[in-house]
């Protein structure tokens, strides 16, 4: 819905939930597809969110359940978690079993043990405990289980009949097929069924080339298949090639976002799952671990200066330009470190062109050592009178960009090499190094200056 | 393909090409998906990726030109742009429209020109042309202008007949349906017209709460659209509501990368389009001028340090501890600012919740100010034997970190408000706010301590 609609959609839902008139705002929330329903709950408030929530779902549990697993699964368990375990498993059988898994293991500790104890003693309630048997972030934990496959010995006319008769399949557009024990061996599109005779068998028409996925396979894995090969779908198999889901491109889309997510988080030193209204308390355990592993590498860099100390006392407007010569070669190295970070995780940066990336790194680095040293030597010249220390700022700015672009290249390849995830190699790492290198030519070169070079004041 | 059977296929590959084998080398190419030829393309040096594919459009030029444009439009444009145009022309009929108008849009300017004359000269040419005419990243322009659409007269027998001679059409899984004046009305999906008898028109089983983007859509918003909703495709309208093309998930997914990246870069002050092989020239002619930019501000945090260079000439281990403030600070503010930057990029952050976030981010700051503060205080102390400098460097910190905080989270909103990419309240601003405050407050403390703290070291 365009956001405009949504809006006075969202208004009469405030107003109507003022107003404590149940039944009409029922009504308009029924009307809703689940998305624009979850954008709706999304920008209430945590009470009404609620309360909205829990006279839709009395009407249409199904509708209200999507629209709760919209939302994701994380804010959705928060919908939930006021609820009983006997409540939360009815509801979640309203949904696909890879969105109920994907809640009820964001549900607080107990309830989730209880929700699944529950779940399990049911007929046919295993789906949801099996997928979160498989590890995070796998093929497994993604999947649906419920997928539609046909026997390759099937016709044509057999498989359109299967089709119309079939329920509770998210959607058919690939038909995967089996053999006779069970291994996945084929795939074919419902048109290809229309445009061959109806007694044809499925082995004659199916494509045997299929792209599949172990249980096992990391998701990002699955996200880089489905989006080379243009997939719609994607059949994940056992370890026999038995067919045991399929993930659909819309999973895909969500794991590509918080791939990216998860990407520029890394590089500013977040913890994945720190979100805008992670509580504070919950913000603060992920954070202040990092920031205390930085004040170490930060003191790194005062031992730096500690060195020169005599040097900053003979001549205090060294202390002026520090940060400009360490600020600048973070900047630096934070656009390099981005450009490589990005390539790699996008496949455009391989071993085989390392040395390519690195020569170019490099002169970029050299040149806009160059071009910012030379404009910061003029302004330290007339605002100091001083060429001297322009000389040397500028001299800094030099090597301190070309230390910024080599780290900045080399270290994030070789965290890959060690198979540590390169955007690891954060901001935080790089900038420590930067003031490093930065205060040694600045400040080396001050004292060789002063030694060498007479009275500088 | 798995990452292993595709090296042994690109070890097979360079064998071949050493030993001059071509038309082994063309039987090979001949068998990969275009997608695993970009691939190989990909880990192949620049001369040896132009010569595989010289070789494989002499023989293939369909396939040629596949794994061309699922190398992205850039480097395909590059592999094309040693060619005359009369050969581009013809090469690109072999794409979809939109993906031909991509590539001939980063052919050298010239070579694109040339090419896009010849094409409109053609007939049924034109449509390359059109799609390169509405404005970048709009809908419009990753369109498939060519869209299977049918009368809302037909009946379902009809439109299966329809399906089974369909050429020429990328993927058909939604039918979509016009009234009598074209206008788009409904859509049905391939197994609705098969549950009903053939003789029931598709005006009585089609969807008519259609969603639908403007050719002059942004691709961000049809990204979203696509993405909340579940679609595989998603038809594009003109203004008067008439059919003219569609956008399919594979496409949504390229442009949910970009963006991605856009968010990445921009943090780091980087230009969207600077990648890891963008020419080292085009590369400083981005970078250089934002650097640029970011000495100025570097200037204004030199210019507060400035006005303490008495006290810093009295004291001069206040210059050691300097980078440790200032830097703890910057750490602390890329935390906040990324996880809003990306809680605006993923819609969790609304006008209705911000006062919530920016009270919850002051609170984690004062808290990783006290945490980090404390830290800071004992190791000065231990160091230097000083306990007023190490008071003076944790209250500094507590400050500042309350200071990254809130610049963190209010800098993005306010840019929001403003219509501007939050995603430019970039590293870089807001690095330099907080090495203003913190020398500020570091060495504002100090000045007060010496005045009137007595004698100190």
């Amino acid at each position: 819905m365009a956001q405009r609609k949504l809006d006075v959609v969202l208004d009469s839902v405030k107003r109507l939930q003022r107003m404590g008139a149940t039944s009409n705002l029922v009504n308009l929330l029924q009307k809703q597809h689940p998305a624009d329903l979850a954008q709706l709950f999304s920008e209430l408030s945590d009470k009404d969110r609620q309360a909205a929530f829990s006279v839709l779902v009395e009407r249409n549990s199904r509708l209200a359940m999507e629209g709760l697993s919209e939302l994701g699964p994380e804010k959705g368990a928060l919908l939930l978690a006021g609820r009983s375990a006997d409540d939360i498993v009815k509801l979640t059988q309203e949904l696909a079993s890879d969105d109920a898994a994907a809640i009820i293991d964001y549900l607080p500790e107990e309830l989730s043990s209880a929700v699944l104890e529950q779940i399990q003693r049911r007929p046919a309630g295993g789906e949801v405990g099996e997928l979160l048997e498989y590890p995070e972030q796998t093929a497994g934990r993604i999947m649906n289980p419920k997928v539609f496959a046909l026997s390759e010995d099937m016709t044509a006319g057999e498989a359109i009949t299967a089709v119309q008769t079939a329920r509770d399949v998210e959607v058919v557009f690939y038909l995967y097929i089996f053999d006779s024990r069970r291994h996945l061996v084929g795939v074919a599109s419902l048109r290809r069924l229309l445009l061959v005779p109806s007694t044809t068998p499925l082995k004659r028409i199916m494509t045997t080339d299929i792209i599949s996925v172990r249980a096992d396979t990391d998701q990002e894995e699955v996200a880089r298949l489905v989006a080379s090969y243009n997939l719609l779908a994607i059949p994940v198999v056992d370890e026999e090639n038995k067919l045991v889901g399929v993930i659909t491109v819309d999973d895909v889309i969500d794991v590509i976002k918080d791939e990216a997510t998860e990407d520029v988080y890394r590089l500013a030193g977040v913890s994945g799952d720190d979100r805008v209204f992670t509580s504070p308390s919950e913000s603060l355990r992920k954070r202040l671990p990092w920031l205390q592993v930085n004040l170490i590498t930060a003191f790194l860099a005062a031992s730096v200066v500690a060195i020169f100390e005599g040097t900053i006392a003979q001549w205090a407007t060294l202390a002026v330009f520090m940060p400009v010569v360490a600020g600048m070669g973070g900047n630096a190295a934070m656009q390099t470190l981005t450009v490589i970070v990005r390539g790699i995780a996008l496949g455009e940066l391989t071993f085989e062109n390392t040395r390519k990336a690195l020569l170019k790194e490099a002169v970029v680095g050299v040149a806009n050592g160059f071009g910012c040293g030379i404009v910061a030597a003029l302004i330290v010249w007339v605002w100091k009178g001083n060429l001297w220390l322009g000389t040397i700022l500028g001299a800094a700015m030099v090597i301190n960009m070309f230390v910024a672009a080599t780290a900045g290249t080399l270290i994030p390849l070789g965290l890959r090499a060690l198979k540590v995830d390169p955007a690891l190699a954060s901001s935080v790492f790089i900038t420590t190094l930067t003031d490093v290198f930065g205060f040694l030519s600045f400040l080396g070169l001050a004292t060789l200056v002063l030694k060498y070079g007479g009275g500088i004041q």
